[in-house]
């Protein structure tokens, strides 16, 4: 049965929670944007920065073999970089599996909106620990 | 009467989002943290970058002549920060003034907290024109 919004969004909220504590765990400092309400300002869904990098980072989590990113998700994610100032990611966690991270280059061209498939997640992504490293 | 605590959570939120607004009308990229929900992490009521200067931001809105912050909002916002990489600032608009930007050094020590009052915040403050001036 599908799930409803109100479960999409408690797991979507979730797991940006669980990647708020990873980068919390290696001293990075991350927050959670409270969304864009009433008004439609850009934002990532965390904003994360060690003192030299800042990373603003779309949050995917699916049961799915591949998720899709549209492109107003996209572009909102590549203006706001830029204005701000950082290095836009995207962050996928496929059921069973460990996140990964992938650059808006990496993603697969589906027409209108853009998509990561488990194949291309494992063979482009990077781990968390690799995002991380100096 | 006093407002009720989800009345002062509510105009927080308007200030924060009127803050917003400013910040992308001159271009900066702005976001509102979601608050620390269950976990604990330091976080901001705003971030702001402009590619170049981040401001990490806590926000007042009052009616009183004077605004306290705890020792523990202006430790979280020093270390968060520190970690981030961005200013460390304070906001605050009093009844009927414009916003005026404060750092920490500038505000008033009351023993275990920090305040502002009027006084102050019109002798040492910022506007936000002299805070965002290149």
């Amino acid at each position: 049965m599908a799930s409803s919004f109100r479960q999409r969004k408690a797991k979507g909220s979730q797991a940006e929670r669980e990647l708020v504590k990873m980068f919390w765990s290696i001293n990075w400092a991350c927050i959670r944007s409270a969304g864009s309400g009433s008004q439609h300002y850009p934002s990532p869904d965390i904003l994360v920065g060690n003192g030299s990098r800042r990373l603003a980072i779309e949050v995917k989590i699916t049961s799915a073999g591949k998720k899709y990113f549209s492109a107003e998700e996209i572009r909102g994610l590549n203006y706001f970089s830029t204005k701000f100032g950082a290095e836009p990611w995207v962050a996928i966690k496929f059921q069973g599996k460990e996140w990964v991270f992938l650059t808006l280059e990496d993603l697969e061209e589906t027409g209108k909106s853009k998509a990561v498939s488990k194949e291309l997640a494992s063979r482009r992504g990077l781990s968390f620990e690799d995002l991380t490293e100096s």
